[in-house]
């Protein structure tokens, strides 16, 4: 007997016949005598539906409001689920983010978890229920609704595991795990048994979008180790957990393609002390996440700074731009959007040399230039044409021998 | 300035370009300097839509789980017309039942309200905003969400302005007010400017479906002057309250039909004590709601016992009656369902001689029989035959003067 605490996506729950298959599968963990903590998401579609009603209303409506708008699309999967499990005879009970005791910050739409408070949740595991966990949202000090952003139902999961010392923690997604690169661009990928934190972290902020960057460090945090897998099959996923020794004998363990960002490049500006200040400042007031930055000093005491923001972003960068230039004595601004950041991460590569020199190599016997170059301790990310990015990753998950990882 | 609390009904706040329409109207009221506190239902079709997914999951779900599904409907519309408030420029706040601190019994899915804790509410009507609280909700002791049952939000609305003493209370719906008689049927039926509660609860037993009788008694309880009127004109409406003096000199002020009951005759039973009993607690058990009660005792010590119940109950009245019957010596059972029960209704009849007999000579003129009759206090109950129940409205109407009331 085991406790374990499960997500189940907005797909898995995306229908009402879907959502008796979720249930079917909590009673075959129930029936093996497991304690079984559940967090459900809203039903896919759900959210975007009721932020489009509320634009309707308001353009820019209260975040406050909009948190206790979004709140109902769990609360349906919630009760349905239960339901669900009533009807084949299993004792089920649902909770809403409040009930549950999900304490958060004050702040709407992307709140942080403060603490859990789990007697009650306790209570009925004891009595032997199966709980069902409103995911994405938690209340705060003065009883207001608020969310947690984008992945917050395996945040909630993930702080679940942590606050009923759960011995297992499964993500429920539609893929089968977290593989060495992206099956449908490249073939021969395959599905990683096991990955650390960091590495996972990585491949997030890489363009890999199995999770969000915050549950990972959350789990990381409290030492939560999860299994990402999938809720249409059987299979074993990816167990996610702190790094150990033997891991690092591998030195790349995935590849990533991000093509959603995009490179602005300004050029001619002075090489001085607060030239870089005054350009990320500008971009960090208008709320534009900056992700890799490369200056490089031409000639004349003139400076070329270039970096990537979000493709959606790159309108308001440039205005966002505009001012600060000027106040710096000119610059010119270039976007090339039709770019891709390419991305290879393992935590082998704290003790391997060569790396950057094998991914390089292969790229360039294709004739792949790259663009821009940016590194961390387990992972390098280039920039290179947007339409030569896939081949790029099958070249370099060929390089690294990923396909017989 | 006055503190109002409002309540918009399900077709008031249907869709999105109706919620505006509520939000301009409060707005104006609010331009005016008054408080507001205003509840809301769900938008009309979502309880039944959502009733009808649960159904597809489990043929009888649980009722918490089904007031946890339900509630999910009201709290749409508050964040909706919070947003559409904030969209014209004024400051609102949602509030579920819960937050409101609108504490009821453990009964699911018709809870009763025990207490309201309006501490704070009254800190954000203090602070000038209005309030938008979610009708036919509240939560238990034990932190369960709860609902009210049908005509729920009226109840809201009642309990609250109690709760906040509110200088007005007012119940908007889609009818101008409280009428003579169903102005569909009626074509002269007047709307009637006061009314006692004890006639709206008559009236609401009889058959005429502006308001639930459970939201007028809880007004009676706690003496909450009210009026019902139209969201979608100015008109002024029907004001509900305490009798007094002068509106016993209107005799009849309402003519109610009601389509929906079936009479049920059981013939030779033995007239000897505890007949009417076991035939009475089969039913009770079966929860099945008896109206009018007719015996009559017949030749030899044999009797007849007729009496009206729910048409949707029929057959489960004939059924609970066989033991019964069989327990007392036999007896047969016969069904009319094709009947009307016509009421007149007005706190005059308790000074008022021969109302029954003006009535009753209407009717006759017209050659209409009346199958049963059960009077109280202010109100006397007929049944015919359903094909001339709105003919019969409308002789009484005219014979009572209602057209001219």
């Amino acid at each position: 007997m085991a406790r374990i605490v499960q997500k189940y996506g907005g797909t898995s729950v995306g229908d009402v016949d879907r959502i008796k298959n979720v249930a079917n599968r909590i009673k075959a963990f129930r029936d093996e005598g497991n304690e079984l903590v559940v967090v459900v998401s809203a039903r896919s579609g759900v959210t975007n539906e009721l932020i489009a009603r509320a634009k309707s209303i308001h353009p820019n409506p209260s975040e406050r409001e909009m948190d206790q708008l979004l709140a109902i699309g769990e609360q349906e999967t919630i009760a349905l689920t239960a339901m669900a499990l009533q009807a084949i005879g299993v004792d089920a009970v649902s909770y809403t983010g409040a009930q549950a005791g999900i304490f958060t910050d004050k702040v709407h739409t992307k709140a942080k978890i403060k603490t859990i408070d789990a007697k009650p949740l306790e209570k009925d595991l004891k009595a032997g229920k199966v709980i069902i966990v409103a995911g994405f949202q938690g209340i705060n000090d003065e009883g207001h609704i608020t969310t947690l952003g984008r992945g917050g139902s395996d945040l909630t999961a993930i702080a679940l595991a942590a606050a009923v010392s759960a011995d297992k923690c499964e993500i429920y997604t539609d893929v089968d795990g977290v593989y060495t690169a992206d099956p449908r661009v490249v073939k021969t990928a395959k599905k990683l048994n096991e990955i650390s934190y960091d590495e996972m972290l990585e491949l997030a902020s890489s363009g890999s979008k199995v999770m969000q960057s915050r549950s990972v460090e959350f789990a990381k945090k409290y030492n939560v180790v999860f299994e990402v897998r999938s809720s249409f099959n059987q299979n074993p996923g990816t167990i996610v957990k702190e790094e150990v020794a033997y891991m690092e004998k591998v030195v790349v363990r995935g590849v990533a393609v991000d093509k959603d960002q995009a490179k602005i490049i300004i050029s001619g500006v002075a090489d001085k002390p607060g030239t870089s200040a005054a350009v990320f400042r500008a971009l960090a007031d208008a709320n534009i996440l900056v992700d890799m930055i490369v200056q490089n000093v031409g000639r004349h005491g003139v400076a070329n700074l270039t970096f990537t923001v979000p493709q959606t972003d790159t309108h308001k960068a440039a205005k966002a731009l505009e001012p600060a230039l000027a106040s710096i004595g000119g610059g010119q601004v270039a976007v090339h959007e039709h770019i891709a950041k390419l991305s290879v991460v393992g935590v082998g590569m704290k003790t391997h040399s060569g790396v950057a020199a094998t991914l390089f190599e292969a790229l360039a016997h294709a004739g792949i230039n790259i663009e821009l170059i940016s590194t961390s301790e387990i992972k390098i990310s280039i920039v290179i044409d947007q339409d030569r990015a896939d081949e790029a990753a099958r070249l370099a998950h060929k390089a690294f021998g990923l396909e017989n990882i």
